[in-house]
């Protein structure tokens, strides 16, 4: 029977099997493909070079003018040379090239779920670059505490740092230049004050007021590694109502649950259920009204690598129990509407020889004064 | 006849079609979908909230839950809504996909090309948006020639400032900086000194040295518009040899002749041949070696709009006549193994009324004292 081939066209910044396969950060998208035995990406003359002395080691790095006039041609090629029945592709392979490719005649196939499975499961040079992403995070994120304890209040109960009002823009960006100036890529750092911290995603605009939640999530990828880190962590400038004081305790008890129920065998569900159950016994409801989601609607945590959101996901819907490698968040949250939010957010290596590892170091601080 | 829908599932961060037809910039995929008359985004509890308030006027925010359980009873139910036979996408939807769609029955044709042929044709407020970027581009730049000018040379001719070696990673990080506190996103910023500037994506690494050239192209995008500037210099600090200050000469030239050769009507592939032969008439060869492709190997330009790279491209392959609207990067360099690299890059907005506005201010400087 004759193999198939592994292929992914992509840029190695936008795709992280790309940059696993190949090793390459680049702009531009290229061809990368495998066999069991080899593996070897196709470079224009712009970036034939640079992948040269960057490539992974053992994949070799062919000019595509050694095996074709354009792409079908190279690919063509390919299966020639490696003497292959078709490409095997990620589901996010284009959808046009693929039928372009078919038309052709050449065979594509999409592959259901990883397409490197081995992704999900990481070494301990892996989890080293995690926690160095991770370290940029809470450099970051001690800045942000530090600004805030510089602050002071406004007659209105406004923020006001270096003689101007704090802003979720402004805090942000300090926080991202503490990630930039170690060479972590900034993306999208969350800063959300009052009522905006009850929607999980909401980035943050706008002054911060005191004796409300700052949920602060920080997640740096770096440049020389790829890695992401990922950080969260809730501050009250000031003084919180006892309504959020006992939503911060339901978080950090559901977080520290979460953790404690990590091990080679354990079901993403049941931890994800497990978390949600603290919070319910604690008074916190969980559901929708006309406001939009309110409660603990998210899942518990993330994989987290090459990619920010990856396998396993801690959500009630994965039955596939942990292995032992996983990198993963556990954050859970609460949301109201009107009261504001809390999330906080560790990371926790779940190690292949079974031990648990939480590669956060950040304080738990709730109120800064 | 029965329509088809336009469909988009992607995120907002991660594909411009989506930023441009949402208005929305997220972490997560979400379903975007279109008729000639009207638009709608379905997304999940955890960004519905955020999407009500930001979403592009006149598009219309459906939660998940309201249209089916999962992704294919969802698409299911906006094709009976809108009484659609099938669905257009992108050549670059997930493959995955759209296998499963077809597996459930719907149809899927992928585009040949833009999906939103208009995003090639920038109006006034797209041009100013791209003339913001481009400002935090040029307010880099001035950084990066302050921190050149303020450079010592050591004996060995490596730039020293602030008491320790200038590397291009430091360099690259205090430009990233300036851009970050404008609200722009650093995304590769090349610092490439020396024999690393004759590879025109080499994002630069180590010392940099005093008389060799160092070419920074400086890209970032706006965190609140989507749009991006682009920017290309090229400094030597300290004195320049005979050759590089001819081939600066030459490049600068053909810049010159390739933007006045923009107008309405004006054919890409010609515009780029007259910048390519001003290079070749100054004694200056394009070819390839054992060392790599040496000359003038790269397109003369590319759009820039929500992506940085885009329609149309300034190439020796593209026969389509501009036609107004247009937003370009004009950029020819030099390159030799061995020597270095020299690339000046300004960015023109042919106006739909053929007004031709070279939006770059920052001057042309190549040597700083």
């Amino acid at each position: 029977m004759k193999n198939t081939l592994k292929l992914l066209v992509a840029s190695g910044d936008a795709s992280p099997d790309m940059r696993y396969a190949s090793g390459l950060s680049t702009p531009d998208e290229f061809i990368w493909f495998g066999t069991d035995r080899e593996s070897g990406v196709v470079m224009s003359a712009l970036e034939y070079n640079r992948a040269c002395s960057q490539v992974r080691s053992g994949v070799r790095v062919y000019a595509e003018t050694e095996l074709g006039r354009n792409r079908l041609e190279i690919l063509t090629e390919l299966l020639r040379r490696f003497d292959a029945a078709g490409f095997v592709v990620p589901a996010e392979f284009p959808l046009g090239l693929a039928e372009k490719m078919r038309s052709a005649g050449l065979t594509v196939r999409p592959v259901d779920g990883c397409f490197f499975p081995a992704r999900e499961f990481k070494s301990e040079p892996e989890a080293a670059a995690v926690a160095a992403a991770l370290r940029g995070a809470e450099a970051g994120l001690e800045r942000a505490v530090g600004i805030l304890r510089e602050s002071g209040i406004g007659a209105d109960g406004s923020l006001i740092w270096e003689g101007a009002p704090l802003t979720s823009e402004r805090l942000r960006s300090e926080i991202d230049v503490v990630m930039l100036r170690r060479g972590l890529l900034p993306t999208g750092t969350i800063c959300a004050g009052g009522r905006q911290s009850a929607q999980p995603h909401h980035q943050g605009s706008g002054v911060l007021y005191a004796n409300a939640p700052i949920v602060m999530d920080i997640f740096p990828r770096s440049g020389a590694t790829g890695y992401w880190g990922d950080l969260t962590r809730t501050v009250v400038k000031g003084r919180p109502s006892d309504e959020l004081l006992r939503m911060y305790d339901a978080v950090l008890a559901a977080r520290e649950l979460g953790k404690e129920k990590i091990r080679i065998g354990a079901v993403p569900a049941e931890i994800h259920r497990a978390a949600a159950s603290v919070l319910e016994s604690a008074g916190f409801r969980t559901g929708r009204s006309a406001e939009g989601d309110f409660g603990f609607f998210h899942g518990l945590g993330h994989g987290v690598g090459l990619d920010i959101h990856e396998a396993p996901r801690l959500s009630p819907r994965n039955e596939i129990p942990l292995r032992g490698g996983e990198m993963i968040t556990v954050e859970p949250g609460l949301y109201y509407p009107g009261l504001g939010g809390i999330r906080l957010e560790d990371l926790v290596w779940l190690a292949p020889d079974g031990a648990v590892h939480t590669l956060t170091r950040a304080p738990d601080f709730f109120t800064v004064d």
